[in-house]
């Protein structure tokens, strides 16, 4: 069978190296080419020490959009609504797309303007990306031909509310997420400076973070209306990989413990990377792969849920070639079967 | 002028380290004398490498209580109850406690039943002893010979949550709150393993944890009665020293942002060790100091309250000397007026 | 093509942990059984949470040495002195092994009572155990039935020196080699208490490391005659994962830096795990993966060579599995050619 | 008394914030100012928030010399040898300096060119700074009005290397010196991003970092002629503070354990900063203080010492007042006599 030629663009960066790490063991894809405006003509152990000897690849300085037959975006936020359209146009349409940027999983533009500061530029195309939630806007995606891959506390916490909002649960939902490093990038900056994230926590941006309109718009989608919403104080934490989201929020009137763990148990059912707990995850048994694991806790008619993903792969990455999969019409989990190290 | 005689129980855990550390700067205290079952005889360096050349103790077998003006417990939940009627008896009354268990934290017998599982053995003390959370308990504490000290989640949580009990506020609270290693104490176990705590995150006890009723009470105290619920998810997080809790809860209607900032600079008007800042507090600023540093964000209505301490200091060893200070009518930050290190 | 069917003894630590995560995309293998003393009839997940999900297999309490082909020991020092005989009857020496332990790694039993302190229950094993260094005992390894498996620091160590050793280098090399802390396994102890091993370096047994024999015996294998000697001092560092260790050496006179670097080329050609650097390694890029990073570094008539390994992987069970493959006469690399997450 | 005026100059990064932390605690001292070129106007605790509450202490932005009892420069490498001739010749020499640099540490500007890589600015007072390693050359400091403060590692390494070269012994000493983030000073770079960092284990500048001959220099100088010889291999360690060395040499032949060991008993009798251990030293028993731990092991002729200190503290701002304290005939633990926090 002759294998899917894929692009990765912004490949020097961690979510551009977790595609080349994962797609190398795909078995129906080859990469064709990866770019980064910074090691141009440089092997891609340059940036991915990890993958020397692996691969041959080098970064090129930029694709030929012609010559493949999709396309995983992983440049930085704003650039893909700035390029994608010439993109499509020059492909006729052709390529296939699974954007790792923000740009193009609010449908709304206004909504884009009022939580990432500018003015959407390709708006047209806003309707026509599917949102890659993977196991909760699966047939649209399998539809697809362009996937807006959602943001990494997005993930966790949408999968981690979604049972809830398709079971009629409303109200205000309180979640703490705690991030890891790499969800900064691989660009040195304060936040990110080692003696001061090194044993420490520190709350950013409360409820202001940007990946709550997406969350908010897919769980009305599930809903069938604005049912939940979400008051997200995000952390940085002191690990490099991960987000762990705790949510709690009240349940309607004579909602049972049962019923709750029926909308997970039927949201998940059949879908490998969602493991559903009878404790509350750790973090470090995710990490590495394309898990989410969830526990959901009820008492005295209140409902806790906590949600573990690697920020990078399920968060990013692993949920990009899950939605690959996906709109190919393969198993979902080719190329992505596989456990993380532990511990 | 003659300094105070304290003796230290149950020295050769980390809460008693930080009381040793502490008080060995404290210019109005002499230890007399710490005991250790585990290290009779040893020096306090066996236990406290740090200590080694900063003190000549050693851990004595057992304290002779009548010696000692002062007495910190530092033992294990439960041990407490058991000895401190025998104490009492033995010094006639005349002895100072700071009890750093969970044992006379609680006024209500039942309640103490009902969250550590055990008959109280000393239910007629439980209203002798004053609560010892230092900047919203002072009062009592000044007039108290016998200071229960709080706990490190319910300290990080009562000084995040007390304004808002004070201004009124009622409801549920979400609260997740981050604990670090040192808080399950110097003994190994499958909690405290290195290779599994390491770079994780691991919720355990929601909504179940002991400290809970211990703040609800205080919070019931400052509001005047039953306003503000707790629903506490604790989360064992991967660094050694500090609490940072992240707390969420509606406002009363029309109460502004003006307001809520008006009540806690109200409540922690001229106390040393609560900084109240512009902007969420990092965990690495209060570790290895007696601070707790707090940070208040209102929007639609909502409050989001976010409180760091260093478990062993603020949320234990330092608050304990705090509330002797209090009890002897010295300057509260006696022996305390420090920083910790940054990063 | 049948699968070889293989059995992990002792599989709920940690290296039975990676056994089994990297036998499961083995192509060649599936595991017949895995036994746990202390999880018998239990799903693998419960030791083995990252598991969850990738395979049905539970831990039976001990293994039908009859019904396997390979055996992997991944059970506790000095037990495999004491069962390997007795399997190795029982099955009319029809079973390959690869045994994890210490137990046959040195061919002089007075050796080993020196540096295990206990006499070697099965002594005429010792010379028919190949000592299954993959890279430089190759020969031996596939022509072997048993094999011994190294210790993550002699992996980490021999790896580093054994082209000077087969160059002629001789004299006493001195090695700083740091551990992460899932080299003491599963059970907790004092040595891996998150709060004492956080930020933390701790050296330990300096000097009389156990690894040191079994390295100087390879070496001397290597160079004909006993040339490096081994001056060793391990340390604990505060990683979950990996050896990072540091050798100096003086070269003997005339040996130039080119003629170092054709010495490392020359040993490690065409074999896909060692990888040699233009620069010093980074830990994180082995962690993961069976990959050893060299750096070679000559100036002024000494080298430096510095080396990094995963010590569960490389170190423990990837090693294992790259033995069976040679063994097998499969290519090495089967089942083990990915990489490890950056970062 | 009147309080000594000290002055601070770069005083926003790591040890400048650790000479304010350590000096506002000084009871002899006052800081009469701190200059910072980033914060000019801004209160201390915009650098250093562990500081807020503890001082109204602003940054200025350029100090006024001759209103200052004492300088000390915590700038970078480069700017002091500009600086100094000028603000010696402003004050009349009556100002005392401690410089924090690498710009007066070696006596010969040739040493200085070749390994600092420029020409020296100001050659003349090389000679007249006293090197400030405060136990072992304690003589010239008490003596000196201008102190150079050795480097981090230089202190760790030359601390544990002292006392062999008293005693005579020569040859190469092979050392592993592992370096905490804070190191690298207050300004995010790519090798103290946290994602890199976190985890990992990496050597840097093997045989070739700029703290070699001035340990070298002071070896010579107690050695009374060129005797050690440090072989030195750095790596960055995935902690945010302190200096572990691990050291290893020949004995002269005949040296026996115990006659080494009376070297260091001799060498630190009554030093209160030098603990001298029965075991190899935890780095986290001295973090946060100005300790420096040793021990010391002999085996088949071959010594190993291991030395643990804080980098920041002893191998920087701890020492630095420790040095005036020695300049000013004070108690050298002025302001520094206590532990650090521990675990």
């Amino acid at each position: 069978m002759k294998k899917l030629r894929v692009g990765i663009e912004g490949a020097a960066g961690y979510t551009g190296g977790e595609l080349i790490r994962i797609l190398l063991n795909h078995p129906k894809v080859q990469i064709a080419a990866a770019s980064s405006g910074t090691f141009p003509g440089q092997p891609v152990f340059m940036a991915h020490p990890n993958l020397r000897g692996r691969t041959d690849l080098a970064f090129v300085k930029s694709l030929d959009y012609k010559a493949l037959d999709c396309l995983f975006i992983a440049g930085g936020h704003g650039d893909s609504m700035t390029n994608v359209p010439a993109i499509i146009d020059m492909t006729k349409g052709k390529i296939r797309i699974v954007d790792l940027s923000g740009d193009f999983r609010l449908i709304d533009p206004e909504a884009y303007h009022t939580w990432y500061g500018k003015t959407h530029e390709a708006p047209d195309l806003l309707k026509r990306f599917a949102y890659g939630l993977s196991e909760l806007n699966t047939k649209e995606i399998e539809n697809a031909k362009w996937v807006s891959n959602p943001g990494c506390f997005a993930t966790a916490v949408a999968l981690a509310l979604g049972p809830l909002a398709q079971g009629g649960v409303s109200g205000v939902v309180s979640v703490t997420a705690v991030t890891g490093s790499t969800g900064s990038g691989a660009s040195p900056s304060l936040i990110t400076h080692h003696p001061t994230r090194h044993a420490n926590m520190r709350a950013y941006k409360p409820f202001q973070h940007q990946h709550v309109p997406e969350v908010e718009q897919i769980l009305d989608r599930l809903s069938g209306g604005r049912a939940l919403k979400l008051s997200l104080i995000p952390v940085s934490g002191p690990f490099a990989r991960g987000i762990y989201a705790v949510c709690q929020v009240d349940l309607p009137k004579g909602m049972t413990a049962a019923k709750v763990k029926e909308l997970y148990a039927s949201a998940y059912k059949n879908r490998p990377f969602v493991r559903l707990l009878e404790w509350p995850p750790s973090l470090n048994a995710v990490v590495g792969s394309n898990h989410c694991d969830l526990y959901v806790s009820v008492q005295d008619g209140r409902v806790g849920v906590i949600s573990a993903i690697d920020n990078l792969v399920k968060g990013a990455s692993g949920q990009a070639v899950q939605n690959l999969n996906l709109m190919m019409g393969w198993d979902e989990a080719e190329g992505l079967a596989y456990a993380g190290c532990f511990p």
